[in-house]
């Protein structure tokens, strides 16, 4: 079972990242640092002419993320939302419905996806649009919305004070290491 | 009364534009297309050395954003939320937040809002996720959500066989002109 | 086509009932208000030993309501959420789940339903749970959720001068139109 | 520190009543089954003459609720919101409004309140418009809405597998722990 760990946030070493990873402690898993690539803005052209898609990292990100078995996106919560990293690279999904729509469904109905998401403030009540957003977006790709994970946190540090999101990452681990020896 | 149109789909004509252009016909606009510009995602620096934000154009829309009263943020649902170029310009805001905290949120308080979504996939019940985003979003910021307009679409032109989406712009436009008419 | 207005508002004439009756006027429909029945709260047997279940109007209520085809739930907003009334009466159908569960859902996947909501206080934002509770509830009957309409009113009367959801109700009653003339 | 446990469900013993004993256990709690009382539908009088309400428990059933610091809701989720019973007593709230509003929203302003659901259809995201609704309803009283507990749970005895419920359990029996200290 491998995992990949696709970041959302602007930064390393930050609340969402230290809680990300955490999670994945032991197993096999890819870190993808969105940040560290270059994405551009989808461009639709779904009823004009065809033109070149633009020449960026993404088919190379996309890759190492359907090469895994297992999606966690986590992403600070900006503006009650994804960031714009982890969105923009969404957006580019529709790119891949346009290039080559079966295998790229095929592969992501395959796959388990959890969410990891650390917000300041209220993040339990105010992430609700994005854990929605996401249970939509794997709705559509056929994915199993295996579960998410809310974390609370400002300052640096402040995710290990959050018992239930520690606790609810436990979780998670065990199950996944059932998995794996079931596998196996 | 001057509305700023903020555009977030990835092309002009579509949909969501169309839409956007009946809702404001006759009266002062600036349509201010994102996709136009060149706005890089937020980079966190809360908790870190503060260096220079990026060199771009996001000043400048935030400019031309905050000379109208009345805020219209267009976007074509993807993947279930606002598009990338919408939310990317969003996030930047943490930037102005560190900036000029204050002075920002006072002119943002002085606004009114509204979202204009279209989509295709059962907009109305889909979309939610990215009209209560926008609640959050308005919630911190104190922007008086007048309203929101969604609108079903997928194939060009479609916007105008949605009589509800038509009746609700039209209903837009009647309180905007009784608002013109007692500042006048 | 036949319709089943399932009135789940506590009194006549107010704005709720004055919008579902704009609705459905001249085509046939059965108006059903629920508070002129008793309808006893749910007991849940599910995993203990079964007692009869209230000898009360459910099961009339019921009937009336599958006999149609078309139904629409209409309700205040109170507290955010359906009123007790409707909210008691879908609680009952847990008890035809346990007395006859296939027909009963048959009947249900059979059926289009629309839900019909007004309240006071930012219904369009703070009626969205009620909205995607409705979203759940027919996922799981499997009826299609043929769409909303929300309504803003508290003093009798407010109603017509919402004039996106007059436009609203126009819209359903020309589909409506159109699908009796298909059937014909 | 009292808490009133304001159980909703239609039955004792099973997973939401097992969890609410757990959560708290050791803690000064008026358990309030509401499956033990009399209380009606509202009626709704705001736009006509007023009669008396209706002679059953809510006065006293309110009272003991009243009477606490911590409010705790534990419904099953049914049919994708609170039971029936809960929503019905909620529902005689717009009663106290109209009785004695002032002295009723300040006794509400003075409270921390709690959600605690259990349900067995994907709780965690089909709950979360109950969830949402618990957050209008506590901003309009104007209650701190302390948080919430999702679990897990069809068959009795499910709910002592849900790790994740359970660690949300003791993460809010520490905080009861801490203030009750706080306040001795």
């Amino acid at each position: 079972m491998g995992i990949a760990v696709i970041h959302g946030s602007s930064r390393k070493n930050g609340n969402t990242d230290q809680l990300a990873r955490l999670l994945v402690e032991g197993f096999e898993a890819d870190h993808i640092y969105l940040a560290d690539y270059r994405i551009e803005p989808i461009v639709d052209y779904r009823h004009s002419e065809k033109r070149p898609y633009p020449d960026d990292d993404y088919r190379n990100v996309l890759e190492r993320v359907l090469a895994q078995d297992v999606l966690v996106f986590t992403t600070p919560i900006y503006w009650y939302g994804p960031s714009g990293l982890t969105k923009t690279f969404i957006d580019r999904w529709s790119q891949s419905l346009r290039e080559n729509k079966e295998p790229f469904l095929a592969a992501l109905r395959a796959k388990s996806a959890w969410v990891l998401a650390v917000g300041d403030d209220e993040p339990h009540l105010k992430g609700i649009p994005l854990i929605q957003q996401f249970q939509h977006i794997f709705g559509y790709t056929g994915t199993n919305y295996a579960g998410y994970i809310i974390g609370k946190g400002n300052k640096p540090g402040d995710i290990v004070q959050d018992t239930v999101a520690l606790a609810a990452v436990e979780a998670v681990r065990q199950q996944w290491t059932l998995e794996r020896r079931t596998l196996t």
